[in-house]
Protein backbone atom coordinates (compact mmCIF):
# COMPACT_ATOMS: atom_id res chain seq x y z
CA UNK A 1 0.00 0.00 0.00
CA UNK A 2 1.40 3.63 -0.65
CA UNK A 3 2.31 5.86 2.09
CA UNK A 4 -0.22 6.90 4.53
CA UNK A 5 -2.13 10.26 3.84
CA UNK A 6 -1.39 10.59 7.47
CA UNK A 7 2.27 10.31 6.62
CA UNK A 8 2.10 12.48 3.70
CA UNK A 9 0.76 15.11 5.22
CA UNK A 10 3.79 14.78 8.13
CA UNK A 11 6.05 14.95 5.53
CA UNK A 12 4.71 17.78 3.35
CA UNK A 13 4.14 20.17 6.67
CA UNK A 14 7.86 19.30 7.78
CA UNK A 15 9.32 20.28 4.13
CA UNK A 16 7.35 23.61 4.47
CA UNK A 17 8.57 24.32 7.94
CA UNK A 18 12.13 23.33 7.06
CA UNK A 19 11.47 25.93 3.81
CA UNK A 20 11.03 28.75 6.31
CA UNK A 21 14.13 27.77 8.29
CA UNK A 22 11.64 27.29 11.74
CA UNK A 23 12.22 25.13 14.22
CA UNK A 24 8.56 22.87 15.43
CA UNK A 25 8.07 25.51 18.36
CA UNK A 26 8.69 28.71 16.08
CA UNK A 27 5.97 27.28 14.08
CA UNK A 28 3.73 26.06 16.59
CA UNK A 29 3.97 29.38 17.63
CA UNK A 30 3.77 31.35 14.73
CA UNK A 31 0.58 29.02 13.88
CA UNK A 32 -1.12 28.81 17.48
CA UNK A 33 -0.74 25.43 18.11
CA UNK A 34 1.33 23.40 20.67
CA UNK A 35 4.26 21.94 19.43
CA UNK A 36 3.80 18.70 20.24
CA UNK A 37 0.38 18.48 18.44
CA UNK A 38 2.51 19.85 15.47
CA UNK A 39 5.36 17.08 16.10
CA UNK A 40 2.89 14.74 15.99
CA UNK A 41 1.71 15.50 12.55
CA UNK A 42 4.43 15.66 11.53
CA UNK A 43 5.53 12.03 12.40
CA UNK A 44 2.24 10.99 10.76
CA UNK A 45 0.71 10.08 14.05
CA UNK A 46 -2.56 12.42 13.76
CA UNK A 47 -5.21 11.22 11.89
CA UNK A 48 -6.47 14.25 11.04
CA UNK A 49 -10.09 15.50 9.47
CA UNK A 50 -10.28 16.81 6.77
CA UNK A 51 -11.43 20.35 8.71
CA UNK A 52 -8.30 20.61 10.55
CA UNK A 53 -6.43 19.65 7.59
CA UNK A 54 -7.96 22.74 5.82
CA UNK A 55 -7.30 24.67 9.46
CA UNK A 56 -3.85 24.33 8.89
CA UNK A 57 -3.57 24.77 4.84
CA UNK A 58 -5.13 28.04 5.90
CA UNK A 59 -2.81 28.73 8.12
CA UNK A 60 0.56 27.56 6.21
CA UNK A 61 -1.11 29.84 3.68
CA UNK A 62 -1.01 27.09 1.55
CA UNK A 63 -4.03 24.52 -0.91
CA UNK A 64 -4.90 21.54 1.72
CA UNK A 65 -3.85 19.67 -1.40
CA UNK A 66 -0.46 20.60 -1.23
CA UNK A 67 -0.13 18.99 1.93
CA UNK A 68 -1.74 15.39 0.42
CA UNK A 69 0.47 15.59 -2.75
CA UNK A 70 3.47 13.00 -2.09
CA UNK B 1 -13.52 30.36 1.06
CA UNK B 2 -12.90 27.83 -1.83
CA UNK B 3 -15.58 25.05 -1.77
CA UNK B 4 -15.02 22.77 2.06
CA UNK B 5 -12.83 19.75 1.49
CA UNK B 6 -15.98 17.37 2.76
CA UNK B 7 -18.31 18.73 -0.59
CA UNK B 8 -15.40 18.32 -3.12
CA UNK B 9 -15.42 14.78 -2.02
CA UNK B 10 -18.98 14.46 -1.31
CA UNK B 11 -19.79 15.79 -5.23
CA UNK B 12 -16.68 13.34 -6.60
CA UNK B 13 -18.08 10.31 -4.30
CA UNK B 14 -21.45 11.29 -5.93
CA UNK B 15 -19.93 11.13 -9.36
CA UNK B 16 -18.29 8.24 -8.98
CA UNK B 17 -21.78 6.46 -8.21
CA UNK B 18 -23.98 7.92 -11.13
CA UNK B 19 -20.56 7.08 -13.64
CA UNK B 20 -22.01 3.32 -12.06
CA UNK B 21 -24.96 3.77 -12.33
CA UNK B 22 -25.78 2.82 -8.95
CA UNK B 23 -28.38 4.29 -6.34
CA UNK B 24 -26.90 5.27 -2.40
CA UNK B 25 -28.39 2.19 -1.23
CA UNK B 26 -27.05 0.09 -4.12
CA UNK B 27 -23.34 1.11 -4.21
CA UNK B 28 -23.53 1.87 -0.06
CA UNK B 29 -24.12 -1.74 0.03
CA UNK B 30 -21.53 -2.62 -2.28
CA UNK B 31 -19.14 -0.84 -0.05
CA UNK B 32 -20.19 -2.06 3.10
CA UNK B 33 -21.55 1.02 4.27
CA UNK B 34 -24.96 2.29 5.43
CA UNK B 35 -26.91 4.29 2.99
CA UNK B 36 -27.68 7.09 5.66
CA UNK B 37 -23.78 7.54 6.23
CA UNK B 38 -22.96 7.37 1.99
CA UNK B 39 -25.57 10.04 1.80
CA UNK B 40 -24.11 12.37 4.01
CA UNK B 41 -21.07 11.80 3.07
CA UNK B 42 -22.56 13.09 -0.48
CA UNK B 43 -23.84 15.94 0.96
CA UNK B 44 -20.60 17.07 2.34
CA UNK B 45 -22.21 16.49 6.01
CA UNK B 46 -19.28 14.26 6.86
CA UNK B 47 -15.95 15.77 8.49
CA UNK B 48 -14.30 12.58 7.22
CA UNK B 49 -10.71 11.29 8.88
CA UNK B 50 -7.86 10.87 6.56
CA UNK B 51 -8.06 7.49 7.60
CA UNK B 52 -11.55 6.72 6.70
CA UNK B 53 -11.06 8.86 3.35
CA UNK B 54 -8.83 6.06 2.24
CA UNK B 55 -10.29 3.14 2.91
CA UNK B 56 -13.65 5.05 1.25
CA UNK B 57 -11.34 5.41 -2.06
CA UNK B 58 -9.86 1.60 -1.41
CA UNK B 59 -13.11 0.24 -1.40
CA UNK B 60 -14.40 2.14 -4.33
CA UNK B 61 -10.93 1.41 -6.05
CA UNK B 62 -9.79 5.01 -6.97
CA UNK B 63 -7.01 6.85 -5.35
CA UNK B 64 -7.60 8.76 -2.42
CA UNK B 65 -6.83 12.13 -4.10
CA UNK B 66 -9.39 11.79 -6.71
CA UNK B 67 -11.89 12.44 -4.24
CA UNK B 68 -10.19 15.41 -2.88
CA UNK B 69 -9.86 17.14 -6.39
CA UNK B 70 -12.46 19.37 -6.87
Amino acid sequence: MSESLQHVVGQRLRAHRQRLGLSQEKLADQLGYHRTYLGSVERGERNLTLVSLEQLAERLGVDPLDLLRP
